[in-house]
């Protein structure tokens, strides 16, 4: 059953596969020592500037809780929206894997603001107080929103003007690429991020996800963490071999510009329905709405899906690289005839 | 450049390969609450004996440190053999995922013993002391040697009279099975192995290993364990698929039989040579062995593989389920000449 | 200069300095192993009920982290208020030594209730979302309010109900029994908290906390957790003769009552000071108030105090055993003189 | 019963129990900021040197573990003897407390040398390796011995030389000091050691240990640290004011010098002992004597004193800065009649 209920439940894009098949030939250097490795190395370099620094691993919760091991000593805070993935659903991962407290600010969107970030930015030098070190942003955030590059420069000066550093979990950050229409780099080197989770997944891949060192005094024991962390790949070439392909030929963009504009298209043909109320701007490949109770069981007998929100009906809905058309037409008819 | 480096170095078996591409169909529920990682979870069970609880992860790290978490706390001592992967070849993840004390045994063959463990075993409810927990042994061993199913029985029979459990990494556990004509239930379950690490990249796979319980006081809080150690994969099927391939029509003892074949064939056919002598009994897919100094360097020049012990120019070579016979005689060969 | 600032401000008791100078005579078995130390269990058991196990430590903070070790896995979240301690107060202490995630409850007073806990308590069996396991109450809030014995008792219940323990932070239980006229015993083991964190250098000792097990299940492996938490104290007779007079003769009762008291006289004395505003109930020994801007610098130089809420001039004045009526009378006249 | 198990089995010495007597006036600002801190820090810059920082913990456990958190991060890993405390005696504190890796050497007299330490010096940057960070030594040694001022020097150059850092536990280097007739600062900040562990308790403080920094690229955090690992005291006066009057008018001197001396009264009565062996170097408080068996039970009636290796029957006496000379005579007495 295809549905709407998470951008991981797609599989791997052809193009991808066709790269993993094609890494199938002899032997390779295990542990990242191999030449397909080194190509996606420097593809990284060339996306990022050649002061960024990649490490590849499994997935998103090894890359932030590697970010955040470099980024800040056990007894630092980091801040991130409530909904954040690392605050919400990775399990106490990152508090188990750096020892640092996670302070969350509620927001009606999921993005943070300097203004937001604020309350938390006290207590510096008193040792009772975990000392506010990291700023996490998510883009796209959990709730399908984006930061303009200008909310991104803002915040990440203003982190900085405080002494911490900015983190960025992209996820889905392929999604926010094609929906702002700016590079990679724009959107993270040219306006501060520090330390970029880089999504795969998400977007087409079978498994991994990479960690971006922008700051280049933030990666030197990268590869010690990863290892610790259990996030080092002995067939290294096969998560190598997709990101080549992922950063060539615009397959991310491809990839990631088809799944938002299905989501629009879902948003588009859902305004006109009465009693169907959207509740976030749709910017990247997700719909947050709110539904007469009464539909949604039945809905989700045909179509696979999350509540977001039980309390208030509000269900999650996400599109990927291989929604059609035809399964949005589809769906809103379904929910047409059940409304 | 092929050569004998590790069985990592390999590929992936072409009928893994299939089974994934044979996954990539449609969508699927993430997380492993799909169909194929229903039927490798079945697999498992028929495997090991129906009490069996399998957790799929992505690597060997990640395998043992969720097994050593479930299965002490934070003051215990996990006891296992000083050339333990465990041990040296984690980075410190046992003991930063647990924040146990690792106690290890000196052994000529990398094998625990009761009475080499014996030596750890004091200091029962003195609080001062990391209270030992955990017995840790590899099968096939780091120095390529086997434990039989007596010597296992007597290790489990012993740990468990002391109030300890049993830990088994194997990373190599098909090249034990294949060597021992042992099914992996009479080598696991039968005699008495709380919790395994189950291999797969070792022998073919992609990328993916297995947490199996088999204690069944064990496996409880494994779920939570695995996502807070940033081992739970989303697109589980293509771990899963490779598993059920792996366990199907005996391909992992093919694999293994075949990798085995291969080094004993190489250590039959040095035998004669004067001046090579083979350290450790070939018993699975390693062949450790003293090189006379000269010979090394040049030998790298056209075979990749790792020193062992620099100080005795001892060299550890290891054959995969690709290794050719053409490719053990031309680098007999070589070696040949070279002497 | 003697202020408001803390209750541990205030130097050590009379008796108590009494029975630490009595206590050093002769050697005496390190770590707890000593008389004295068995005396005070004895004295902790008569309190507390012959199921309790008492374990002495040096500090609050390592009480509250010992405890919270024996409650919780790391995949577990603590939920508390927002104010409590061991959120604020501990750098991060309980993240760090526990892997937990904290979850915290806005209160307007600190106090916790089954409805504000509600929030916290779902995820269940889903092991993205750190699993609800203990809730952590402090009677005296940090707020410096009380809970009722039926507010205790239906909180104890409602977290039971729902399959979590409770934990009560009693860095000032002292005042809070004496407060509500009842034993430590019906406060605590009555009505069903699990393990208790028992202070006592806020109300006259030199230093020493204990961690006391009211639910026999939990305190197994208290002693491992407390030396490895680095809170064993070598010369244990030196805390346990602290204790063994803090619960004899009443000591605890007439040190905590006596702090009540002032407060109340505080309170009571600045009520008809129009400008000065107490912003919570005045229960134990600390008063909370805003005040007009400008007199709380010039208040500072005569009273060391501390800021509670910067934004809106809002101060904390703490009570001690050995504040006198004198010094409550000369600090409302400074403050009368000031406003 | 007076004995020889452990010179924290003895008391607090008359001088320092009357500085907390005079400690306990009037009110002081709490965790550090008092006079008296303030008074006792100056004392450790005087005798480690005007770039020393001090930093007053509860006990041996905590000092190390603050230390070593602030040399090493989890990837690393720390060197010591097999018998040193942080490896035997602290239930594995040190790992869980900083992730690390411990490798331990195999010592006759627990003493480290630059050939001992060599051996743990591989595997450089190599990310599957505990990277090497720190080496712990301890003066006095666990076995009672002494490092040289030339030895402690040889051992600072090399490690620093390798790019590590040293650490010494100093729980009784009081003893080592007037053992070797030297300044705490020419075994400590003149030899090169990067962080210090400083003991009180041993000789004749009630509780309080320090951690001291020499090198100034290390404290920076260590406020933090010692926060989070729960060794921030509240009323630290209690803490300070023994260790002023510790470091005034050669307390420590007089109190170590003596206990030294006893001990060495103790080896030098029993040399002439026939069937008694004296196993170490007596150079401190300790003497480490292998008795008939048959004597043992018998002398541990009348005098408490633990045994140190059971196998060979060896035992372990320490004396203290109040054990008598009669006490010896008596103890020595004892002995012959019982051979």
């Amino acid at each position: 059953m295809k549905g709407f209920a998470s951008d991981n439940n797609s599989g791997v894009h052809p193009d991808v596969m066709e790269s993993v098949i094609k890494a199938n030939k002899e032997h390779a250097v295990g542990y990242g020592g191999d030449e397909l490795t080194a190509k996606a190395e420097q593809l990284f370099q060339k996306t990022f500037g050649p002061g960024a620094r990649v490490f590849f691993v499994y997935n998103g919760t090894g890359a932030n809780v590697i970010a955040l091991q470099a980024m800040a000593n056990p007894f630092n805070a980091v801040i991130a929206a409530q909904t954040a993935h690392i605050n919400v659903d990775e399990c106490g991962a990152p508090e188990k894997h750096t020892g640092c407290k996670m302070l969350t600010v509620d927001t009606p969107d999921g993005k943070l603001k300097p203004e937001l970030i604020q309350q938390h930015l006290h207590g510096f030098g008193f040792e009772h107080h975990s000392q506010p070190g990291v700023v996490s942003i998510t883009q796209v955030t959990e709730m399908g929103t984006l930061y303009s590059l200008e909310e991104l420069k803002k915040i990440a000066d203003f982190v900085h003007s405080r002494g911490l550093y900015l983190h960025m979990d992209g996820a889905r950050i392929s999604n926010a690429a094609a929906a702002l229409g700016c590079s990679f780099k724009e959107m993270t080197t040219d306006v501060g991020v520090d330390v970029l989770s880089f999504g795969g997944t998400k977007n087409g891949l079978m498994f991994g996800e990479a960690v971006v060192f922008l700051n280049p005094d933030l990666g030197a024991n990268a590869k010690y963490i990863r290892k610790q962390t259990t996030q080092l790949h002995s067939k290294m070439r096969f998560i190598a071999a997709q990101f080549v392909t992922f950063l060539s030929d615009d397959l991310w963009y491809r990839n990631a510009h088809h799944a938002n504009k299905m989501a629009a298209l879902l948003a588009e043909k859902l305004e006109p329905v009465k009693r169907i109320k959207i509740t976030q701007k749709v910017e990247a490949n997700g719909v947050f709405a709110i539904l007469p109770p009464h539909i949604i069981e039945p809905l989700q007998e045909s179509y696979f899906f999350y509540m977001w929100d039980e309390s208030r009906h509000e269900v999650r809905w996400m599109t990927s690289f291989d929604t059609t058309e035809e399964e949005i037409n589809s769906f809103v008819e379904a929910i047409k005839r059940l409304v």
